[in-house]
């Protein structure tokens, strides 16, 4: 589905007064990062000259502006507009308080972290009051849970082996190496030739063992009937997931293919626009992991929403990444559930890509298959300013013989 | 909900070697207008330098830019901009026929019209061999159809009466000219105060009778509960249908709803995404009445794909209008769906504001309550070209003195 991405980002820079930055981005796949610049612009009024202390307020200001509305609401371009603009306020808040953003918001108490939320159109699956009782039912164990990410991180699974046309060999060599370097699960695109599929499925598993998590990623390939046909040839495999086996706007679609593939668990979430949809998909029992994405919904308050839903029905997080920085912020996300939300680490994973890490002033570091948790003020978003000025366009060195 | 919109458009012009333009736009209410300018310009190159003759190829073309898919997919401010080029393909092409649009579609084969879709995700709820045979089944009364629409027109319905604030006096004034003016159903605006609500109602009714179709209309300000409890209190007026009760992206909510409020309908649409929430809006039987508007999907291909599922599941569409030039496209949408898809007047009302019709060179007639079948080649989509310099931001004259 994404043959030819040129992976790129909408980056905001935020200023205060006092000297802090914020740092956020759009991450897009090439061409429309343009668009995104646009979107982000429109945003302008609601951040310039503004008190950056309450972001509740702050976040439904921009999500209910009821002009830019229109182009939603809450969805696509707009929406991933305020998530870079909401991002780098957290960014900026983080780093005035110097604290990572996963601690500022852990120490956070269960009120601050419920006026953050915008509970409109939740409140037939969870509401303020039900919010605020989970995050107190969390709050004893906060400090040890702090102690244990500190200690061991949060665990990783990596899509390296994953990826279409690999060989045999090649991938016989990243499975063994994934298992090596302590990742806790491997995933597999499949869905462009079933034989193909079967092939490197029967191969991972035999480098892996029959216990190892492999899970299995679609990216929107199929209808309904035939993402069940499909996962039902590979069902002898033991998917440890499907994920995105069709469109992320059909939830009656992801609940008849649970059904149909029962009982290998289904999962979505990078694509998903926001709370409303990840509500419908809990309320209809339509996934087992939740598959949160940093950069697309509104930002750090929108995905408080949602790990409050999946925390209410019980499903685990299993947050995506890659790209330009996903990594970066997701693990804060990650980290910040299990130590407030969810308060459990039981089938959960990150994931992980390693690419495009160096250009971040705060790179993730994965340490025996886990992401080690960070230490630096922020959100981990700020980029290398050489690198931003190389990848700056059309000004920027790399754009010059293009 | 839009407490303050400033109707703007985004608009394309696309001009051919043989002297032909093609008009389409992509409606806003304001802020974020020049966002929609960037995305239509990033479709440039699906447009320069290419045949505009195969619509369906075209259309499938930008849907599935892989690249731009990463902004959506199929959703928010990309999908709006695809519906303005497209539309304006439209135009161009029904202009080189010399055809009004709504004609151009009703004398194609419905091997033609069914190439047009793209099916992708729908197939659970219509395949392209259940299209065509629903689309030939509908063949043998075309002829008529395009008589009888010719001669009497299509049946309108007016929201004039209904905006929040109107006083008894008003509000009678305008239901009565309503009737006078032949209009098939009325529509107010309700949400903000329910004591105000009843007031109007019951002042509409006692205008209007008993059985004259008056639908409210929340503009999705509701939560699932709150909006059967409201529509429950207003029961006794007879609602003809409740639009909008809460967010677009809830079907799950809608089908809630729709089961609290019964036996009043519920009808949605303006703000629905694409082709597959419709779908499972349908599927879950949470629409009685389905809404399509002209410039929020992806143009004229995919409201086809919508018509195609209403009429699959026997729902009739009442399409969304007003706004800049929404009833100009829509009607010609409709009167396609009674030639060609539908076969039916059964239910089935377009929406009508009178605003703004005057910068149109081919605006709506309103006759008897019924839009006037256009006649001329087209989309009815192209603005005057002095309103267009007028209103041009930002060197037009309307913006000199701001």
């Amino acid at each position: 589905m994404n043959p030819d991405p040129d992976y790129s980002a909408a980056y905001v820079v935020l200023r205060t007064d006092d000297g802090h930055e914020g740092h956020g981005f759009a991450f897009t796949i090439g061409r429309g990062n343009d668009v995104q610049t646009a979107a982000i612009a429109a945003l302008e009024p609601y951040v310039i000259g503004r008190d950056a202390e309450d972001l509740g307020t702050l976040y439904k200001e921009m999500v209910n502006d009821s002009q830019l509305r229109w182009l939603g609401p809450e969805k696509g371009v707009m929406h991933m507009a305020i998530s870079a603009v909401v991002n780098a306020l957290w960014d900026l808040r983080a780093k005035r308080y110097g604290r990572p953003l996963w601690l500022l918001l852990a120490e956070m108490s269960p009120e601050e972290i419920v006026d953050l939320v915008d509970f409109r159109y939740l409140s037939d699956a969870l509401t303020p009051d039900e919010a605020l009782a989970m995050l107190r039912a969390a709050e004893p164990g906060r400090r040890e849970r702090v102690a244990r990410l500190r200690e061991q991180g949060y665990p990783a699974y990596t899509t390296s082996p994953g990826w279409l046309g690999y060989d045999d060999d090649k991938l016989r060599r990243l499975c063994k190496e994934a298992l090596d370097q302590g990742f806790k699960q491997i995933k597999l695109k499949v869905g462009a030739d079933l034989q193909d599929d079967i092939r490197r499925f029967t191969t991972a598993r035999e480098v892996c063992g029959p216990d190892f998590p492999i899970a299995i990623d679609a990216n929107q390939r199929w209808d309904v009937a035939s993402a069940i046909e499909w996962v039902n040839a590979l069902r002898r495999f033991g998917p440890h997931w499907v994920e995105e086996p069709t469109s992320p706007d059909d939830v009656l679609g992801h609940a008849a293919i649970a059904e149909g593939v029962r009982p290998v668990p289904v999962a979505t979430g990078e694509h998903v626009q926001n709370r409303i949809v990840f509500k419908q998909l809990l309320q209809a029992g339509a996934i087992s992991y939740l598959q949160l994405d940093s950069a697309r919904v509104g930002g750090v308050n929108e995905n408080i929403a949602i790990l409050l839903l999946a925390a209410k029905f019980g499903v685990p997080v299993c947050p995506h990444a890659g790209g330009v920085g996903l990594c970066e912020l997701v693990q804060h996300l990650a980290m910040f559930d299990y130590v407030a939300v969810s308060g459990s680490l039981e089938g959960r994973v990150i994931e992980y890509v390693d690419h495009l890490h160096e250009h971040f002033l705060d790179p993730v570091v994965i340490e025996n298959g886990n992401y080690v948790a960070p230490s630096l003020p922020g959100f981990s978003a700020q980029m290398r300013p050489e690198s931003i000025a190389a990848h700056a366009y059309p000004g920027g060195d790399v754009w010059r013989d293009q």
